[in-house]
């Protein structure tokens, strides 16, 4: 898997910490299931634009913005 | 099929014509089918992050940089 979903994970892993959310909460916020979240996370799995969206707008960032955090891992 | 596939579709398009490619060229560079190209174009599929790394990265764009246009948009 590329680099860009690994470090993806890794900063989806960070948001959900600084909220204090567990997988489980994410994914009930989300509407997803917790093992897609687990495997967002570990960067075994390329999420698509409208889940990458779906982040985005939970944690109030823009597009550029989470993918300015990624560039930054 | 949410706005955020129809713009990033719009940008891609735009990208595309810039270089004076056809889909069948962009889809080739990209190791893509041109089926896919043509759906994400029109918003219709909702590109993996994956693809969305070699997207940007053919057109010589950071991913901030690339979702920069697709808000504008």
């Amino acid at each position: 898997m590329p680099m860009v979903n690994q470090k993806f994970g890794s900063i989806v892993v960070n948001l959900r910490k600084s909220k204090g959310l567990s997988q489980e909460d994410l994914a009930f916020e989300l509407g997803l299931h917790r093992t897609y979240i687990s495997q967002i996370e570990r960067g075994i799995k390329s999420p698509s634009l409208r889940v990458i969206e779906k982040i985005s707008s939970f944690f109030e960032l823009q597009l550029s913005e989470l993918f300015k955090l990624v560039e930054d891992e």
